[in-house]
C-alpha cells in the first residue's frame, strides 16, 4: 500500500486549512507521478485514522480534489485518480521534501555586477552618503491630504488607473515650479512622473543604449547608475573628473573613437566627490552632445539644497530639452519613501519614456502625486523646504566643525557649497575599508558606495540625516575606528 | 548693435522671476554661440529702457551671470561676456523660439509595438475589461493607517530607504497568506514585493529572455505581457486557447523545434477569454517547463475572486517554484492606485530578481506595503474580500441578466465563475470595433484591448466596477450603438 502517513504530513499548526494540506498533498503526489492514474485512494475513514484527522476533514478534501477533476469516485469501488490526466513521468525533483537545495533549472540573466542588497539595521545610527532626514518631512500632512483627497469626488477618480505619464496636475504644476526654480522654459509634455531618480535613470538608459554603444560616467560615478548602463549591455567608459567636473575634453578625444550614445552626469554636486560642472565644460559638454549625437542624462539630484550662492542652472534650462534628459525628485527632498520623481525632456523622447514606463509599471501612485502637487500649490513645500534648508546648513558646519576637530590630522575636505554630503579624503596612515569594516562592532551602520572607498581611500560623508547629537555620536565613533586603524 | 528686445523677450505673467529670466535668456545666448565671448553686454540703464524693466532687476541679473562666470565686470569698460569660455559655434535648432519641432537628434528605441497611451475621461462611465471598484476600497482605512504608523517609532523608520525585496513584516504575513488560501508552502525568501503585476511581468521577462529565445503566450493574450516580452526582443509566439486553457500539446510541438524560455499564462482565468485551465494540461505544462527549461511566468490576477467553487490551486503550489515564478497584487483586491503585487519564485531566482528590481525602482512603498501587512493580521483584508466577492457576484449577476436581455440576439457568452469579467462574442451582424468608435459621442468610455475586438469580434466586458445602475446605463448605451451599427 502506499505510504499515506509518511508522505503525507499534516502540520496542525500552519496556517492552512487541514482539509487543503491533504488536497494539496495529493496534488502533488498525482502531478509528481507518485500516484498514478487510476490508482485507488483509501477511503475517507482508513485516511481520516491514518493521519489523526477528523473524518469530515478527508471528506472535504476529496470533495475539493473530485471537483477540480483529480479524483473520481466510483458508488461502490471508492475514490481513484482520474484517468483523463496524462501520463505522469516521475519528476526526481518533487521528491525532495524542501527545495531551497533545487537548483532552478531555467536559465536566466545574472547580474553579478549589482552587489546583493544586505538591509542595515534600520534603528543604530548610520552614516550614509546624504540621504535627506525623513524626521523633518511633513509626513503627516500628506497622508492627512491623501484622506481628505480621498474623499472628494475628483480625489475618488484617483484610485482608478490614471494616466500613465502621471498625474496632469502635478505636471502643470512642476511646469511652474521648474521655470521659478530653474528656469526651465518647459510644458507638461516635456514631464513624465516617475518613482524616484533611478527609474528614472534606468529608463533614459533603457532607451538610449544597445549593446554596441558606449555610456560615459565620471571617475567616479553613482554606483546605481553604473549598474543600470552595465544591465543594458553597452560599455561604460569613465572619464576624469576634477575640480570643475567631468573633464570635457577627455570626454572629446573618447567621442571622435567610439560610438558614445549616453553620458550620465550630476552637474550640480558631482556624485560623489560634490564639485560643480564649470560653466565652460557645461556648454563644452551641450556641444559635443550635438556633435557626437549623445543623450545626457542630468541627474539634478540635490538642486533644492544650495547654502550659498545660487545654483547654477541645468544643463535642460540651456539646451531646450532635445540632447538633455533632465532627472529631479521629491525622495531627496521629502522622504526616501516618497517615491515621486519626474523626467524632463523632448516630448518625442517623453513618448517613448512613456511606453516604457507603462510595461515597466504601469502607472505611479495619482493620489501621492496629486498631494505632491497640492504642496507645491499651497506652499507647503517652499515652508518645507525653507526649513530644511536652514536646519540642513546649520548641520553642514556642526558637521564639518566635528570632522575637523576628531579627525583633522587624518582627513582632508573642503565644506560642501550645497547638497547632503561633504567628501572627505584620508590620508595614506588610515586604511579605510579594514577600518569601517570593524564599524557594525563599535554600534554605527555605514550605509556608503564601497566603490568610492576602495578606489580613493575617500568616503562620502552625509550631514543631513543626522541631528547635532547623532553627529556627535557617530564622528565620535568614526573616529575611535579610524584612530584605532592609523598607524 | 545686439537685437536686445526681440531676442530677449520678458513674460511677466510667467512664475519666473523676471531677473532669471534675463539671467536665462542671456545664458541661453552664450550657449547657442549668439553671443560671442568678450561681446560687450548694454549697461543696466540701457538695457532695463529697452525691456521695460526695473533696473535693479538687470543688475540682479548681472550680478548672478558674474557670480556663475558667465560675464565679468571691467570697472571702467563696462560688462563683457567671459573670455575663458570655450569657442562656441552656433548651433542653429538654439535659434528657434519653440522647440516643439526640435527633432531630437539622439537615437532612442521605439517602441511602436506599444501603443501610445491616451488618458480616458475619469468622470464618465467606463467600460473596462475588468478592473476592481475603487470606491469599494477600504482607502480611509489605509490612509488612516500610514498616518498612525508614521508616529511610531517603528513606523518612522519605514521612511528611511529600505529592503529592496519589500518589507519584512509583509513578506513574512504573505506567506502566512499564500499557505492558506493557495497552499503554498514557501518561505520570505520566496518573495519579492513589486508594484503592480506588470512590474513582475516587467522583470522575470526581462531576466529570463534573450534577443535569440523565444517566449509563447495564449492566443490571444493581455497586451501589456505581450508588450513586455516583445520589449526584450525575443520571439512572440502564440498558442491556441480552447475550452481547457492553453493547448499543451501545440506546445510540446513547437516546443522540439524552438528554444523556448519562457510561457506566460493566466491559468485561473485565462485573459481574456476567461476559461480554466484544466488540471491535465497543467500537469502537462509543468512537465514541459522541466523538460524544456522554461519559466513559467503564473499572472494569478483575480484568484481571489471566484464565486462558485474552490478555485483551482495554483501552478507555483504544486511546483515548489523551481520553475514557476507566481505573480499576485493588492492592486485588484483594493485599488488600481494600491500599487503593491508580488512574485514568488525560488529564492535564486528571487535574488537576481532583486538586483534588477534595485536598479529599476530602488524600492516600494515601505510604509504602504506594512500597511498591506497589517491588512492581512488583522483581517481587515478578508473583511473587505469578503464584502467584494459577495458584491461582484450580484454584479455579475444583474450585468449577465442585462447583456441577456438587451443583447441576447448578438451576443453569446458563458457567466463566469470568477473573475471581475465576461467575454462576450458578437454575432457577425455586428461590427463591433466599428460600432465602439462611436461611443465617446453615447457618453461612455470604452477603455478595451483593441487587439481582442479586432481579432474575435468579442470583447472581455468588466462587471465589477460597475454598481447595478451604472450597469443598467452602461449596457443600456452599449446595446444602443450594437443596434444601430448591426444589420
Amino acid at each position: 500500500m502506499f505510504p499515506w502517513k509518511s508522505t503525507l504530513t499534516i502540520n496542525t499548526t500552519s496556517a492552512t486549512p487541514i482539509y487543503l494540506q491533504i488536497a494539496n498533498n495529493i496534488i502533488r503526489l498525482i502531478s509528481s507521478g507518485q500516484l498514478t492514474k487510476g490508482h485507488k485512494i483509501p477511503g475517507s475513514r482508513t485516511l481520516s485514522e491514518l493521519l489523526e484527522v477528523n473524518r469530515k476533514t478527508v471528506i472535504q478534501a476529496y470533495d475539493e480534489l473530485t471537483a477540480q477533476g483529480w479524483l473520481y469516485s466510483h458508488p461502490a469501488r471508492g475514490t481513484f485518480v482520474n484517468d483523463s490526466l496524462p501520463i505522469i513521468t516521475p519528476i526526481p525533483l518533487q521528491n525532495k521534501s524542501t527545495h531551497d537545495d533545487i537548483n532552478p533549472k531555467p536559465d536566466h540573466s545574472t547580474f553579478n555586477f549589482i552587489p546583493a542588497y544586505s538591509p542595515q539595521p534600520l534603528n543604530t545610527i548610520e552614516i550614509n552618503d546624504g540621504s535627506p532626514d525623513h524626521r523633518l518631512a511633513p509626513i503627516d500632512w500628506i497622508y492627512k491630504e491623501c484622506k481628505s483627497l480621498s474623499k472628494t469626488r475628483h480625489g475618488k477618480l484617483l484610485h482608478k488607473y490614471n494616466d500613465v505619464k502621471g498625474d496632469e496636475t502635478l505636471r502643470k504644476e512642476l511646469v511652474k515650479y521648474l521655470a521659478e526654480t530653474r528656469g526651465m522654459n518647459i510644458t507638461s509634455d516635456h514631464i513624465l512622473i516617475t518613482r524616484g531618480s533611478q527609474m528614472g535613470i534606468f529608463l533614459i538608459a533603457s532607451i538610449s543604449l544597445q549593446a554596441s554603444d558606449y555610456a560615459v560616467v565620471g571617475d567616479s560615478s553613482y554606483d546605481a547608475a553604473d549598474w543600470t548602463i552595465q544591465y543594458t549591455g553597452a560599455t561604460l567608459q569613465r572619464i576624469t573628473v576634477d575640480q570643475e567636473g567631468l573633464n570635457t575634453d577627455e570626454l572629446e578625444r573618447f567621442c571622435k573613437n567610439h560610438p558614445v550614445r549616453l553620458v550620465y552626469i550630476t552637474p550640480h554636486h558631482h556624485f560623489p566627490t560634490t564639485v560643480t560642472l564649470s560653466n565652460h565644460r557645461r556648454i563644452k559638454l551641450l556641444e559635443l552632445s550635438l556633435k557626437y549625437n549623445f543623450t545626457i542624462i542630468e541627474d539634478d539630484y540635490d538642486y533644492d539644497f544650495h547654502y550659498s550662492s545660487s545654483p547654477m542652472l541645468p544643463l535642460a534650462s540651456l539646451n531646450h530639452q532635445a540632447h538633455v534628459a533632465y532627472i529631479g525628485s521629491f525622495s531627496k527632498i521629502f522622504a526616501p519613501s516618497i517615491r515621486v520623481g519626474y523626467i524632463t525632456a523632448h516630448p518625442k523622447l517623453i513618448n517613448e519614456l512613456t511606453k516604457l514606463r507603462r510595461i515597466v509599471d504601469r502607472q505611479g501612485d495619482p493620489l501621492l502625486e496629486r498631494v505632491i502637487a497640492e504642496s507645491i500649490t499651497s506652499g507647503e513645500l517652499t515652508r518645507h523646504l525653507k526649513k530644511t534648508i536652514r536646519e540642513y546648513k546649520s548641520r553642514r558646519d556642526h558637521f564639518c566643525k566635528l570632522l575637523k576637530s576628531q579627525l583633522g590630522d587624518y582627513t582632508n575636505f573642503k565644506i560642501p557649497e550645497g547638497g547632503m554630503a561633504v567628501w572627505t579624503n584620508f590620508n595614506e596612515k588610515v586604511k579605510l575599508r579594514q577600518a569601517l569594516a570593524k564599524a557594525n562592532d563599535h554600534g554605527i551602520a555605514v550605509n556608503i558606495d564601497k566603490q568610492h572607498i576602495r578606489k580613493f581611500n575617500a568616503m562620502r560623508l552625509g550631514f543631513a540625516s543626522l541631528n547635532h547629537e547623532e553627529a556627535q555620536i557617530a564622528i565620535g565613533k568614526l573616529s575611535e575606528i579610524i584612530k584605532q586603524s592609523a598607524f
